[in-house]
């Protein structure tokens, strides 16, 4: 039998993601990259910290490292700004935050924790956000900040026309590009985190799942806690997170089962491409996704492993 | 044993609403207005239309009328502007769309099905929204035709303050202002419309439950139509739409046995007042709130009734 303790998984975004299109300088930055976010999570946790504070560190050192399309490394929308989103939610208390379509945060992540704690609400966007932001006194930083090269090449090929594109997109290539975190610490609570930049040329404010709490991110200390990544309307029209947290609770399905049945049949039908890490009550980890390939990495005691092909 | 055939409801609204405190002028003129958009639905609905078309209908009307907290009747933020919320959802498809806090637009349900149809995309926000708008030529009104007196008068009372009010707040009274439709047509398709203008001297960009697929609006020709109406940020915390839909298709109970579990037990322990309208498979209707009252309506052949109060 499973001795309850703590556990936590990460992923970086899903996609078209395969070894014969990774350089192997490019495979050992972002395995670096995922085990030291990894690592910040494991130690909160280790020390018998909170889930919510694990998932926090584990999501900031991704939003900070611009490999991943998330804070520093967001893309760059239709008029050449970055809007990010962001969420958070605890198990124990079914508190959630959430930020949509703000610019200039250094930390969305950060910025979705002091919405649950601080704002009286769930959800804010948009300038009323950053308004929000401001008077909390979050860490705000330049353009410069955000801008990378690379995702401002990207932008720069579609710009003048009506494309919008996932993250990474070259060639045939798709990346759902998104970063998350679950975790259960040692007390038994659970919670998810999960921060993107959304697709490249992206217009007309859109919304993608990250922010809608039981869309892309849920966690629920009787159930189950969930990051997701991938086609994001149709993980909304899916309402993915909160089904796999109903095919346990309602349904009598395992971690794995629903899990399996959410991203491998349900999925897989309608078209969504993606993937989503979730832990359950007991600290079991699943990591399924039907894309190529997903940036991912998870931990126990004594236990560790980064992936990315499948 | 039940024919299938065609059945709606409608709400506009919850919070406390009592006899004592409505002006029979008042209760007129809301039970007509209710009526009025009960027959917009039903006339789709009767003549062998489609749910979708039939949910417009109905909130499309509610939308156009200054009593109701949606389109023309929209409250005032702290900025003193009208920032609106609306969703639609049908059930054979699972395709949905949705906009939040957009201004100017005259019927916001419309652009929510316009999201739906035409952009690629389920949820767009703020200016982004509003381009999408006026590129697909939905109609704009200026401020003036969302100005009421009453509404402004609530707005000058609390705009100086921190507080954020409910639609209608006078003295003791909170209300719930949105709209909303649900609707089974005789080809047994489901749908589900919301719409709201939010709380008075909202600020930060915030974004309620009606929006948000899966908490204040669903719908799932498998097991129901759902629209919310109440305290926003216990409604998306509870994914409540949804977790009807889940605890219907997973669970096995009938539309009223899941509607009294959510609204009764699982809100009320949370602290979440307010209510919902629900329409299953078979056309089985369902309006539970737990507030003192809430502003509803539904039909099925040669059967309509209107009420307000418990």
């Amino acid at each position: 039998m499973d001795t309850p303790t703590w556990s936590i998984a990460i992923h970086g975004g899903a996609g078209t993601i395969t070894r014969s299109s990774m350089p192997a300088h490019k495979e050992a930055a972002y395995t670096e990259a995922l085990s030291r976010a990894l690592q910040a999570g494991e130690e909160v946790l280790r020390s018998g910290g909170q889930a919510l504070d694990a998932v926090c560190a584990a999501v900031v050192m991704l939003e900070d490292d611009p490999l991943f399309n998330a804070g520093r490394g967001a893309v760059f929308t239709h008029t050449g700004s970055h809007e990010m989103d962001a969420a958070v939610m605890r198990g124990d208390t079914l508190d959630a935050g959430a930020v949509a379509g703000v610019t200039g945060v250094r930390n969305p992540i950060l910025l979705a924790r002091e919405v649950m704690e601080y704002s009286g609400h769930v959800m804010l966007s948009g300038q009323g956000a950053e308004a929000f932001a401001r008077q909390s006194g979050m860490v705000f930083e330049d353009p410069a900040y955000f801008h990378d090269d690379f995702r401002h090449r990207q932008w720069t090929e579609v710009r003048d026309s009506d494309i919008y594109r996932l993250d990474h997109a070259e060639g045939d290539e798709r990346k759902f590009g998104t970063v998350g975190a679950v975790a259960r610490d040692v007390h038994g609570h659970l919670a998810a985190a999960t921060s993107t930049g959304g697709m490249t040329n992206k217009r007309w404010g859109r919304i993608g799942d990250s922010p809608v709490i039981g869309a892309g991110t849920y966690a629920n200390d009787r159930t189950c806690a969930i990051s997701c990544t991938g086609h994001g309307e149709f993980f909304i029209r899916s309402v993915v997170a909160y089904d796999i947290s109903c095919l346990i609770e309602y349904g009598g399905l395992s971690l794995e089962e629903a899990c399996q049945h959410v991203v491998t049949d349900k999925l897989m039908n309608m078209g969504g491409e993606g993937g989503l890490i979730a832990v359950d009550a007991l600290g079991h980890l699943c990591l399924p996704f039907n894309s190529e390939g997903m940036y991912r990495g998870w931990a126990r005691p004594a236990q560790r492993e980064v992936s990315i092909y499948r």
